[in-house]
């Protein structure tokens, strides 16, 4: 409930996003739920067994050959497509709770790197150059007006969150909407070509925000799944676990009540509701989406919540320093692919691991087999052992 | 020293190269060795403060940033050379220690494998494909007679190496001349425009050999180096490690005294040493060389023992799944990219850590600094904490 004199309600009327007369959205994210299919069985055996044919010891691939075999399973069909071209959204947004302190970064450097992505200048634009994927900002909450540029998506839904240790981060309508603003981009997305989606996130104070989400739906205590996000000293890193305790402690009905979107209201920043809607629009097109690191993380355990056979769409693509992230993967039954102790965000750690995800799929559609190349199999003419 | 009689002179003599009268490359090894530098502490140094001035938070990109001072060390600039494009060599071979039956794969799959590489259906092709780089086979000594054809190149020393549980697994000669091989193709692919050299392998029966070295070099005891290769049951695994310390055994007096090619033709195998010759090419030429697995790692020792500097050319590639793989990384001081239980060889390890080091250095030219993108630092106004 909202009114006049509630910021949040004032923001909501100035960016939310304008409908049509008439169009019914109120189902847009059931409707996606309702699209998500478990995995294909039959893909998958179809995929294990032509792994088992191809010019290579069985097995010899090792993690890459369990990633083809779900996406695979995503697609339906064997071999999958191939996880190209590559789109990655970057959704920024603004957090309340940095009025606690969680950070020594002010919090215009979101606007002021959303302006350096949009110039091409971040690590993300390097390594997506690198990686032959398209950059998308995603504005669903910066807490300042950003001008016009291409490769900016305008959805913003507030000028960031409220603080959530004085209340819910947001209101029910801010979370609803800003997944269905995850859902609709990678629909977008989907529909001018991406085969592939990458999560990224900007959002100074969003790793607090991470912890929060990531104790309310593994039930894990804060100092463990707290870390020190872009660097902090340890007296940073101690208040900022006081701050996580206290959100939780403050918004425990919603949180042991355990409903998604009402986790994601109390505790939650806007690019994690987004990104959540994210994962499950790319699992409604079967469309795999690697995911980042720990605001991704704490976004899919949102989306497994609401919908889990929205995980078979999911590859973790790296392993974040921030101890969150390792709870989450643990609580998603994910093996991130990279695990070189990056801990940048903006969807970095997933780029990296795009080309072993590619990889791992252009397998099953070019090499040859023991038959189709004449490699002769294991134990074919095995010599005489020569004793000494 | 070899007599007609022994086979080994034979194929010397049928498949030695043909160096024109008069050209002297007896001192090939020595030149090469003599013309590598130490890395670069200036051009470090530059590269680690430049990493610092960067739009990201100190030390967030992990490992790369370190990848990224390396490489400027070993080019002597910052930043080094955005190292692309690639080219693997994969150098194939065949093991007299084969007949001891260490793999219940037959010999005659080394030359069915080149024919796939060669006809592109292999999984180093798949994964050079999707990261963009060029494959040519070696040829340094297939037990197979080989038609010509677009891809490889015929350096055939011998027909495989000696039995190493018999005797010598090459003479001095064919050591010293599979060394001075592969020299000479890391400066041909350089020629040719490559600006970073990837590691591949293929010789059935060559984990053994590359457990032997590494048993050799690291002081190692062979249960602790000897692994299962591309599969192999417990009984095979056993005998295998029998095989290794009978070898090591009769060599002790070569292991012991450690001059590296006296070790290699010991106990290692021709690609062994042609990749220890194209570590040492590429450092001679300042060129990055991504390691792949056990058998790079055991040739990569021999380089260090040639040349401790060359160590600053390599960057492993990845973690294979051999034991012997993880003793090697450690002696060499590496830390492997990419570690997904992969033990396949060819090259697969390390293309798949291409992008992963050609992303670390392309940072260092392509993102903006906190000045120049107009983006504020840590410790920039930060808000006052409230207490609660």
């Amino acid at each position: 409930m909202t009114s006049a004199s509630d910021p949040s309600a004032r923001h909501d009327e100035q960016y939310g996003r304008r409908r049509p007369p008439g169009e019914d959205t109120v189902n847009l994210i059931e409707e996606t739920i309702a699209a998500i299919v478990p995995p294909d069985e039959a893909a998958m055996r179809d995929a294990r067994d032509h792994q088992a044919r191809l010019t290579k010891p069985p097995g010899s691939l090792g993690v890459l050959e369990e990633v083809s075999v779900r996406l695979a399973g995503l697609a339906g069909q064997s071999p999958p497509p191939l996880p190209e071209p590559a789109a990655v959204a970057v959704f920024a947004a603004d957090h309340g709770v940095h009025a606690q302190g969680v950070t020594p970064w002010p919090q215009e450097v979101t606007a002021q790197m959303v302006a350096n992505f949009l110039a091409g200048g971040a690590v993300v634009n390097a390594f997506a150059a690198q990686a032959g994927a398209e950059v998308s900002v995603v504005d669903v909450g910066v807490a300042a007006e950003l001008d016009a540029a291409p490769g900016l998506l305008p959805r913003k839904i507030a000028l960031g969150t409220a603080d959530m240790t004085r209340g819910p981060a947001m209101t029910p309508e801010q979370a609803r909407r800003a997944v269905e603003t995850g859902i609709e981009v990678a629909r977008d997305l989907v529909s001018a070509g991406a085969r592939c989606l990458i999560t990224g996130d900007m959002g100074i104070a969003n790793t607090t925000a991470s912890a929060a989400l990531i104790a309310a739906f593994t039930g894990l205590p804060p100092e463990e799944v707290t870390g020190r996000g872009t660097g902090i000293d340890d007296a940073t890193h101690a208040h900022k676990i006081g701050v996580v305790r206290a959100a939780l402690g403050r918004h425990r009905a919603a949180v042991e009540a355990g409903a998604p979107l009402e986790v994601l209201a109390a505790v939650g920043g806007l690019e994690h509701a987004a990104l959540a809607g994210f994962v499950l629009g790319a699992a409604a097109l079967k469309v795999p989406v690697v995911l980042d690191g720990v605001i991704a993380g704490a976004a899919a355990l949102a989306a497994r919540a609401l919908c889990p056979d929205a995980l078979a769409a999911c590859v973790a693509g790296h392993r974040s320093a921030e101890p969150g992230h390792a709870a989450a993967v643990r609580h998603l039954g994910l093996r991130p692919l990279v695990d070189l102790e990056l801990r940048l965000g903006e969807g970095t750690g997933a780029l990296l691991a795009l080309p072993l995800v590619q990889s791992a799929v252009r397998v099953l559609h070019e090499v040859a087999t023991f038959d189709s190349a004449g490699v002769s199999g294991k134990d074919a003419g095995r010599p005489q052992v020569i004793t000494e």
